[in-house]
This record gives C-alpha cells, structure tokens and sequence, in this order.
C-alpha cells in the first residue's frame, strides 16, 4: 500500500498518547510504516504504544527520544503546550520534516472557536521556531473518533498539507495516501494555514448538529 | 424543486453583475425563484439581467433597489466595497435575511491569502454594521466557472451556512439546496466565518495545482 520512499522512515509522532496522536499512529502502523509514540511520560508513550501493538509496530519513548528518532515528526500536542515543546526540541528536529497538526482552538457553551495566533497559525509559529526544520501543516481536520475505531476500515477524508517546501508537501501527501480512504492534497502555502486549523471548528458546529464525525473532501480533484 | 417557503421570495443578489453574482442568479432563477440583480450602475445590472433572461426570471436595478425588492438579499460586491455600500443600505435592509458571500483575500504573485478584517469576518463586519438586519454568512466557496457555465448541470458542492438565527440559517440552507448538486449545511456561528471565506484561498492554491473548479463536501453527513 505504502509509497516504496516512506516504507523506509520512522514516523514520530509527538504528543502520541492523545486520541488524534494514538489514532493516526494506529493508522500509519496498520498500513506498515515504522512509528514511535512521544510523550511528555516515556512510560505513558509506552502504554498506548503496547495497546496498539496488534496494529503494526509502534513504540513509545519520551517526546525528545521521538523526535530523534524519526524521518518525519508529527506535532500532535494540545495547543498550550505547542511553542514551548517545540522550542524545546530544535536540535533533534533540525533537518526534519515536521508536520503541524495542531488546531488551536478555544471552547465555550456555544462550541469551538478559533483563537488568535500571532504567528497567523500553528504551523506558521512552528516555523519561526524550527527555523532548521521543514515545517508542514496537514491532518488537521480529521476525526480522531473515526481514527481510533478500529471498526472503521476507511477514514473517509481529503487531507489539505499546507506547505512552502515542494518534496516536503509531496511526501507528507504519500503518507495521507497510505490511510485508506484518504487522500492527501496539497493545500497551499503556509500563509494559508490558518484557516484549515480553523476549519476544525466548524467541523466541530457540524458534528454537534449533525450528530457526525465529519471530514472534509475537496471536489473536482 | 424549491422550498415551497421559498418560492413567494425575492432573491436579491447585490454586486450581481461579477462572475459569482451572476453565477448565483443564474442558478436560483433556474430553480424558479424570482431574481433581482443590484449594481452601481442600473444600466449593467438590467444588461446582466437581460443575458439571464433564458435561465428563468432576472430583472436588473441599482443596489438599492434590489435591496429594497429582496426577501432575502445576497452581498456579493468586492471586498472593498463591502463596508461603505452595506452602511449606505441599513434601511433597505432593516429585518430582513441578508447573506454575506464576500471573500475578503489579497493576490500576489504566491496566489491568494486571507486578508485580515477588524471584525474578525466580511460576515461578522456586515452583522456590525446591519443592526437591524439578519445576517448569515454563506456561499463562498462556490466557484463561479461552474455557476455560470450553462452546461454544468449540478454543481457539486457543499454550502456552509453560518449564522446565529437558527430560522434565518435554515432559510438559506434550503436556498443552497434548490440549487442541483448544492447542499446548504449549517457550518457554526458568525464567529467561526472567518475560516470559512479564507478557506476560498486554499481552494485557488488547489485550483492552481491540479487544474480544477474545487468546491467541498463534509463527510458523515
């Protein structure tokens, strides 16, 4: 199924023992691909590593352990605690493709809604820190619900992988293809990162209305 | 086909001389609904009117006019304009259901980018400065190619209708619905538009990558 240039790389996925972390790390091992859960407890990385393991190969390790570890990192952390993590691993994730896939979100009674970034979005804040790094948005409007039944055979869903860097996009896109029923599509720059975390939010509406787990396809592609 | 509320409406569409406005009048007068056109110039709009005459019934008038004749008044004037012609329109538009339509986005030669809006949204600027009116925000993903393109027979879309007047949201809900191919889904309140105008920036990016018209389907719904 995989894309033969992923078969060959560890996936990291930091912020690992959350439900969007833990489900696409079931996803990425499901279809053969390497993955090493992060986590702020290396033993907590370990426990949701070992409930996945009739998945595929998935282990778990401290975040910085994580992020040293793998080819292309994804950064699936609660928003509070984005910058400063990743300002915390500059040096394991120099040279790496690291993907954003954090939504920041506040919430009240009325539901989600989109908090002010000052870097225009998280992916965009995660570029101005890991200056070494090759910064990627994607994954951000998938259903983690969806993500973590394993009843679910397809998560149906286009992702948008936002991105300045040409290979950097293209690979990150591979690695949606091998999810069945998703499809990776390429976004735009990072400029217009913003509002596909955003986006998430109106999922959100969605879902509580619609009592669904909704995702988003882009038409005539 | 229409909502049998619907059909004693008038579908004003002010700024309905551009390519979205007029792909919007083309494609409600076609369901049967009775259509008028508002410009600057009374002159283009019945002009534009006149080149819709085979879809179904479009008259043309100035904006105010048409604003005047609307039951449900769509805003799809330029971005620049946005503010100035709604503060000159209050009173035309007092209780009634007006639907904001405007992307507020720049282009440079990188393509489209979400511009930033004091208000947070074209749609919340609008609610600012209708007091007196019900604004919804809806129908800014919808590409114009495909609208005016007789030969398109469904335009294969999702509309997401936001607002915070369950009553008026559902109203153009069904209005995006007499359109084959469309489908009005609530998509949260005003406070989440923003992402929903910006996202038209990333649907150019797609466009611009894979050649194509791209719209949006919500899954699981």
């Amino acid at each position: 199924m995989s894309d033969p240039e992923l078969t060959s790389l560890t996936i990291a996925v930091l912020g690992g023992t959350g439900p969007q972390g833990r489900g696409l790390a079931r996803r990425f091992a499901a279809a053969g691909l390497d993955v090493v859960l992060g986590s702020r407890s290396a033993e907590r990385a370990a426990e949701a590593a070992a409930a996945l393991a009739s998945a595929g190969r998935v282990r778990g390790t401290s975040n910085a352990e994580a992020a040293a570890a793998g080819d292309i990192v994804l950064v699936v952390v609660p928003w509070d605690g984005h910058a400063g993590l990743l300002a915390s691993l500059t040096e394991e994730l120099a040279g790496k493709i690291v993907v954003d896939c954090v939504n920041p979100l506040g919430f009240d009674k009325q539901g989600a809604f989109a908090l002010p970034v000052p870097e225009g979005s998280a992916t965009q804040q995660a570029a101005a820190i890991l200056t070494g790094s090759r910064v990627v948005g994607a994954f951000h409007n998938v259903s983690a619900v969806l993500l973590e039944d394993p009843d679910v055979e397809r998560v149906e869903t286009d992702v948008l992988v936002l991105g300045d860097d040409r290979e950097a996009t293209d690979l990150v896109q591979s690695l949606a293809d091998v999810v069945p029923g998703m499809r990776g599509l390429y976004g735009g720059r990072l400029r217009n990162a913003h509002q596909v975390e955003a986006f998430t939010a109106n999922l959100i509406s969605v879902n509580r209305r619609y009592k669904a787990h909704a995702g988003m396809r882009v038409t005539d592609v």
